[in-house]
């Protein structure tokens, strides 16, 4: 199976920059891209599209989240964070294995049609929803989201430790490598110190990847140095953390002191802009993290405190909302931003494959339409995408080269099917 | 002509706050909303239409812009301030009346398909741009900008002052009332003291409207301390502004003091929270404004620093960055984000008749779709649609009864004609 995509405009990279071709071709070979160029290419490809009017981009790497949260989407909006947890927790208590999985099957349907080809999700089932990235076709690092501990401290006894380790142990790798199973700690404020300093042992060297998330609040932050005498990042690389490649979500609060320990770890961060603005947790320093080189990424984090996974939103306000925090229009740049919103998250996800349009990496292509009225005119084509486009101009979505999505029709999941199983778990869920 | 909608969702109004009713009817006679209810009303209507799975919301109103900035999307971004004005100027001293309507007509398309259904305008060409008004069946107040007087302060030879004058006197009210013409000064910096005396003289007493800039940058306000000996809003009132109803955008520097006048003068402001971030201009003190019970509306500003012309994006961004602000996440409120975007805007275009959906109003109407993947469950209808919704899922809009965009399609305009009259501009604009 081969497809040519002609007279596109591509965002391709040269020399580690993007570079932008009018009217060009882009051959894919099974999985991968096999041609990049403004001449058509000599071979025969067996499906030809044409692409005028539209932009082909890299896949969008949502790098943080918890996709079946969509199930609480609005709930608790306008509370404060104390009242909104309140209200999460006893809902998430009920949640079952399909819940969890009807969730991001319905994710995954937002997702799709918004450019993202891939997200690292932290949440509950892992070994059920790993299915749901079978079924799609999408890639996806998952995780079971660890915490608690705290009354019973008998690690043998710790349960969700033995369904992580199932889960890794089975997966990682599966579905041709599309799914990859991470390790995750919720956060140093959800963990008993004793649980964890066994967690980070156990788990180093067994491969994988570690999520996490730091620094979120001022008031986890401060009761993290009250607790312990230093930060959650100092706190976890004393618990023995970073050996393995961790991506951190969040790290609003992070110190510059926290910042040179994530840097020293080669850690990962990710910006969850949305999250952060709508909670009140603040602004993530993340000027300052690009400059000590570290690698961060974009997410939406879940929907309840988003209220969706688009990271077009995402992208426009990592763009923006730093600019306005430190009075400087060039603070963010929007190479920057769409760097983040994809070859960075792939790093993150130790996708060395994917993230950019480049022969020989693997076909994570989203197709974005150029002709409704707000794309017009293209005077500069990164500043069109992070500051004028919308994720409803997304006109097509492939992973590994497959269409996975195009023109509103899923071309591998029911989408009748996944609202009515999502009605069905909201059901249960309020009843 | 009277049309039902049935089976939709609406947000209307109860006691002063909106009230959600679900599976409901609003009938529409003539220009006018006649009924609304969860019972099917008695009279007959000519045209019924089915809108279950919709959501009818009011018009959203865009308080401030340059509509014909389209023209410089995207151009100069990732420069500052200066460096971006600098490429501007020179592109805009070359419009001519053509361009500016040209350039309008584009941005009415936008803001039809985005659920806009009244704007303002600060621009040039008013007496050329009005005919836009007249044809697509929006609502507008438009204005010729004011600014200069520095070289040439003979006010009779204050060319700009006659073009306002007469645009005025001819099109106040015009189109049944649709299009209202408004005075204007760009802003404090740009105009001669002298001039700008004669010209709050002139036009108290002649009616509509005066549309200004206030305080964006933290340079102009600081500067005006420097020029006056006080800020822009107070050297605004001793100039002897404020005496007409004032809109003034911006307003991100405003003290204590200045938040008093513009209260004491029931100076309404506009928010331009994505053009604020962009240009690193900072965060208007919004909360502050709404405790003194000052009237804050919403707008896009122009394309140029925004860059694009939607009011959903605005409504996220003014909900959620306050919260970040102030590390409060009931700062702002989807309740109120709503009002400043409709009823709120309405007030400061002096049209009392719409605004929201109430029987006796006109049918100002948008009608959005609420089943796509990113707007399940609707557990809040408020917050899904300022925390999830996307420009796109508007699938109608209606002013005066009528309605103008549909599904896709715009019914009093020319789309393709638009486009390539804008390209046209374009052509001669960048040649």
């Amino acid at each position: 199976m081969s497809i040519l995509f002609k007279n596109a405009d591509i965002l391709s990279v040269k020399d580690g920059r993007f570079e932008y071709l009018q009217c060009a071709y882009l051959g894919v070979e099974g999985k991968v891209i096999d041609y990049i160029g403004t001449e058509a290419p000599v071979k025969e490809y067996s499906e030809v599209k044409e692409m005028s009017g539209k932009m082909l981009i890299p896949g969008l790497v949502n790098s943080h989240g918890h996709t079946a949260m969509n199930l609480l989407r609005g709930l608790g909006s306008s509370l404060d964070l104390q009242q909104w947890l309140a209200i999460m927790w006893p809902i998430e208590d009920r949640m079952r294995d399909e819940d969890c999985a009807n969730g991001m099957n319905m994710a995954i349907l937002e997702m799709l049609a918004s450019g993202t080809t891939s997200f690292c999700d932290m949440y509950m089932s892992p070994g059920h929803t790993q299915a749901c990235i079978g079924e799609s076709g999408m890639k996806a690092n998952l995780t079971r989201v660890m915490m608690g501990g705290f009354k019973d401290t008998d690690y043998r006894l710790f349960s969700n430790r033995l369904e992580a380790l199932e889960f890794v142990r089975q997966y990682d790798n599966a579905y041709d490598g599309r799914l990859r199973a991470d390790w995750s700690m919720h956060a140093e404020y959800t963990i008993d110190a004793e649980v964890a300093r066994k967690w980070a042992e156990e788990t180093t060297g067994l491969g994988g990847r570690f999520h996490v998330h730091i620094s979120e609040t001022r008031k986890e932050h401060e009761d993290c140095i009250k607790r312990y005498g230093m930060t959650p990042a100092a706190w976890m690389e004393e618990t023995g953390f970073f050996k393995i490649p961790t991506y951190a979500a969040h790290c609003v609060w992070c110190t510059e002191e926290d910042l040179q320990i994530l840097s020293s770890h080669q850690v990962s961060v990710v910006h969850n802009p949305s999250s952060n603005m709508k909670l009140g947790s603040g602004f993530a320093p993340i000027p300052r993290m690009l400059e000590l080189g570290i690698n961060v990424a974009l997410g939406t984090d879940g929907a309840a405190s988003n209220n969706n996974l688009n990271m077009f939103e995402e992208m426009h306000l990592a763009a923006i909302i730093h600019n306005g925090y430190v009075n400087d229009p060039v603070a963010m740049k929007a190479e920057t931003v769409l760097k983040m919103a994809t070859i960075n998250g792939a790093a993150l996800q130790q996708r060395l494959d994917t993230g950019s349009l480049e022969v020989g990496k693997k076909a994570d292509i989203v197709a974005v339409n150029l002709d409704a009225p707000h794309m017009k005119p293209n005077l500069d084509p990164l500043a069109l995408l992070v500051y004028s486009a919308q994720a409803s101009d997304v006109t097509m979505t492939m992973v590994d080269g497959r269409i996975l999505y195009e023109g509103g029709e899923y071309l591998t999941l029911d989408k009748e099917r996944i609202i009515r199983e999502f009605e069905d778990s909201l059901r249960y869920l309020y009843r």
